[in-house]
């Protein structure tokens, strides 16, 4: 469905993005920026291709690595200017979330899994890219912080599955409706500094 | 056989419960921690399937994740108590450790692989979750300490394998014989705190 | 063909003391360094024939595990002369990656995949070991330093892939080709501490 594909190719972009700007924080070289680029902009599907044992997508379709690789080196060649996109990377990356997410628990709902099966793919799918990003960047994940993270996806799949399983909702208008509320969710986590109630929340800090 | 089943799951508890406890260092929500309990739990198991090219384990049974998302979730909500726990949590983490390794070593024994393809992916399955945890959470990884953790599991899985292939142990009693030398092994490691003879450690620190 | 197995045996000697060394920053262990060693060597490969759905190379042939443990064993027992041989591994690690790089490209080319897909998967296969070894050991990934790292694989690579697309040479010719360009690079950058032009590179550090 073209829909999804140039929605896939936005996700990618937007990962592609943060990847650069979070390298940004070290001393990195064009290249090396753009290899983080694309790693974060593929990493997360590649993971769920390797556990469904489905090819790898990017293999099959030159544009994912090609805009992975052009948005890297634009966003490194903008690279003095990023820091006031900020924000609107965090957007654009909880767009990209938004979508890998809720398609990669329509693909798992499609092969037939059940619906813890596709929840948990769709997180990894989701953050996959995200935290192989940090990790190669020496950040803290965003796991691994008080924001609102892994709460919107989780709480967006399980709404996606419940509409398309209990309530008849046809796959896409529920991964449309999944991925509307864990972008939403999440960007008003970032939009108002959302947090979990405290007693949700670990308190102590390293 | 019913009792590598229970046994696998009792695993995937320790890891998970081992999950939220390394989280803890990190200001990290609900959601956050049952994310690291999952990946910690089904980690080293998912690493180990994907190499052999064998269906991921976790994909054909949904008691792995549902195991592993309760005892998440039980740990962060007793969180305050886990510290007191946490020698518990390094004995259930060695049970885990042990049961996996000796398991993955058994499967590739019957998959006709060579003792040294056995042992290297024993390791890889017993210490993968782990290492994926201590990196999503960023600590250092316990392969690089001074604990003895490495050794007990290269060490039992030697002796699982040369009982088996040269003294006729049947494959079952081989694991269980190599699980409980990894397990005593390490658990004395942690009661008594252990260590190489020096000359086998590098004495350097960072 | 015989000279690319034992370039690879090479390639894999390298990576795996290029592991110890990086583990001697921390207090560590011979096992503890083995575990490393092997997982630096034989990483890269393992990521590459997971992306290909090919079978894992070092589980058809006991050779690529054999030298890697004996290589590690054997750099950490002269753990202490290995400072004194640093810039000599640094090389043995830049051979290392050449021909690994080099040598996936070629596979690729082999199944029929575009240029950008073999250049891509070739960096992954040189640096994918090195990542992991980097990560393991809790280092910043040479990836984001400002070292010239992953310059020298994409300009070789993407010469190989010319010369053997657009200019008739034979694969191995290319292949050579490739990774001499890789290594001469690499190993000027390493020699001369070159750097990428300023413009090309981020000046911030965290």
């Amino acid at each position: 469905m073209d829909l999804l594909y140039i929605s896939g190719l936005l996700a990618t972009a937007a990962f592609a993005a943060s990847g650069v700007l979070a390298a940004l924080g070290k001393r990195i070289d064009l290249f090396g920026a753009v290899v983080v680029a694309v790693v974060t902009a593929v990493g997360g599907g590649t993971l769920r291709d390797l556990i469904l044992d489905a090819p790898v997508f990017w293999l099959r379709d030159e544009a994912w690595l090609l805009v992975a690789v052009v948005i890297g080196c634009f966003a490194f060649s903008l690279r003095s200017q990023l820091d006031r996109y900020g924000n609107a990377l965090a957007y654009l990356d909880a767009m990209g979330v938004a979508l890998v997410a809720a398609g990669a628990l329509q693909k798992c709902v499609e092969l037939g899994l059940p619906g813890l099966h596709g929840v948990a793919l769709g997180v990894i799918t989701g953050i996959g890219g995200g935290l192989i990003r940090d990790t190669l960047t020496s950040r803290d994940t965003l796991l691994v912080s008080p924001e609102l993270y892994a709460t919107p996806i989780i709480l967006g799949l399980t709404v996606q599955y419940v509409a398309y399983q209990w309530f008849g909702l046809s796959n896409i208008a529920a991964l449309f409706l999944g991925g509307a509320i864990i972008f939403v969710f999440r960007a008003l986590a970032i939009r108002l500094d959302l947090r979990m109630p405290s007693r949700f929340v670990n308190q102590r800090s390293e």
